[in-house]
């Protein structure tokens, strides 16, 4: 395999990068002067000595030359310690914080559980996020809050994340988020198990 | 005002028919036979002799025949008589339906209250709302559901209804259907209102 | 077949109407009032007599009152007599009349010629075409351009307008409206036979 | 401005990202193993040592081994020496020889002049194209074909290489692709430039 095609390859596996968009990205490339190519080369090579995973939800942050080990989220002691929302990907915190409707932690699990390839059960989280609620139940966590997407992956990384809290004391309770009409529904063109679920979940 | 341009004009009050297509709707009438065009202005002159409003829940149904004043579903008393589901639309009945998740009773209101035209109240089914439950709850009614679109208009419709019955005797409950992640959704791409509620109708 | 499954029917002949906007058609159908209804139904029966088919063309057009047989373009003697332009549909007159870059008399063909429908010819104006262009060509017709979608039932079209005008005195040309780029074409996302032909039609 | 500010603005100049999946890119930049991110890194800064650009029509192309200067099109003499078609880029050249309806050479300008922004003149490559077209009307170049896009800028690249290539001797023609109706096109929703090209080209 030549270098081109292995860039491509590389570029494949960025976010919702197909074959073609992979191949102009590598055409990209090639356009940039020597200078900005190595620029580019050293950030991908040197962010993690700026950003750091947080020891704590395990999100990524700059820090921005403080030593903290913390990010901003998990450093505060205002918010609510009591409750731990895990999430797939650190872009769903960012999503949720522009909301400013929740208040307490978080935690990354760093994936999802495909309903038909458990091997990627080793890239998850599982272990971190145990260590995690064990350390913030002793600072009052009451609540593990399961943020997944609601799909099939999605349904059975919640699963398996219960499986993993389900021996822990009384005191735990593993939540889901609501499942009903999201903003703009109309009854009309609304799917079955959105329809079940705002029927079940009415209030 | 032209045959052609008042033709248009009931076009383009079809649901969802804008200029353009209402004009193609013209022309396409012009190339029917005329035993067609016929055949089209009869039925629709005469649809509602076969075609009747049921008189429990106002939905539209077919009579086939017989001389029912009642629709099946109003008509079938296995079903759930302690709930009845306010809709906008004879098509929102069809949707839940399809679902098969519900087996209560329905009431199609016949439209939304807009947030900015209160006119429009009056070709609401309210009266005959507050007479159906009136009804129902000899027979043992004892929660109305409200079913309208997560959108300001719906929510306009819902607070109207809520104060259509809000003096009524303790016994009834009025709900709304559950709002929160809708299926295929995902946290990132999520907007702020269906996070909030998403997070608030957690179980 | 019940009424409003014939209606739904008539609904689903309507371009670019599938079953579900036809049920939704039949249903704002019984929200009417009844005045609302039976002027729907009159303007459907009585449009004809109105809104005429122009004896040149073939297009409608709304007669306004007068007693004239053909429409404003087919009257123009402004118009350049020379030039015929054969289109499917009588909204490709409109489009190309808003552009303002044809001067030339139309023929509307009535549709298109299915590849693999060679029934649908009968419905098609192929005889009223020959007679127009023999008509024509005493006023100085001498060519006869074909505008059909670019797709195979339109190319099928053309090949058969080609052969029905193919033995005629040698003064008639028969054209084909060019090929090529597009508005807004990019060539990397061009297809195969966009660039032969703009290859081709290089100028 | 931190580092990963900076290859989020890196990201953001790739083709076709905006500053959202950008900051994906980055995320997924921290997600990589540290040896992933040190390859990735390394094929960006030596692609260039494998992939170098074609000393004749400007595309990179995959050395393999060879000690070619020229990419395989400008090395093959069986193709048409008589034609060069000027692109804006590499990928241009991918979709032309997909379709397989051109044999002649290529020429790579390196993009197009923005109508409001005359400095990108200096990036594009309007200089070798001069000396491209000198060179190979020694071996019977006759016709350059300008294939920029159909769109503002596109023209005004048209403009400025006619202007470059003005004062040749006579037996140089420049032509431009052929503009009209692009595959799938129906008269009806086409714009006006378009069914004005498609009027004066056809044939």
């Amino acid at each position: 395999m030549t270098k081109l095609d292995k860039l491509i390859k590389h570029f494949e596996c960025f976010p919702g990068i197909g074959g073609r968009q992979a191949r102009r990205f590598a055409f990209h490339i090639l356009t940039l002067q020597q200078a900005e190519a190595s620029e580019l080369a050293d950030l991908i090579t040197n962010l993690r000595g700026e950003v750091v995973e947080c020891i704590g939800c395990r999100r990524f942050f700059a820090r921005n030359g403080s030593q903290s080990t913390q990010c901003r989220i998990c450093d505060d002691f205002n918010r609510d310690q009591s409750k731990l929302l895990v999430v797939e990907r650190d872009s769903d915190i960012d999503a949720i914080e522009r909301g400013g409707s929740y208040d307490g932690l978080y935690f990354v699990l760093g994936g999802t559980l495909p309903l038909l390839n458990s091997k990627e059960q080793a890239k998850l989280r599982g272990n971190g996020l145990k260590r995690r609620v064990e350390e913030k139940m002793l600072s009052g966590l009451s609540e593990v809050i399961l943020g997944f997407a609601v799909n099939p992956d999605g349904e059975n990384t919640a699963r398996y994340v219960e499986t993993l809290l389900q021996d822990w004391p009384k005191k735990l309770t593993v939540t889901h988020l609501g499942r009903g009409l999201s903003t703009g529904s109309e009854l009309e063109y609304a799917d079955p198990d959105t329809i079940k679920n705002a029927l079940e979940n009415r209030s």
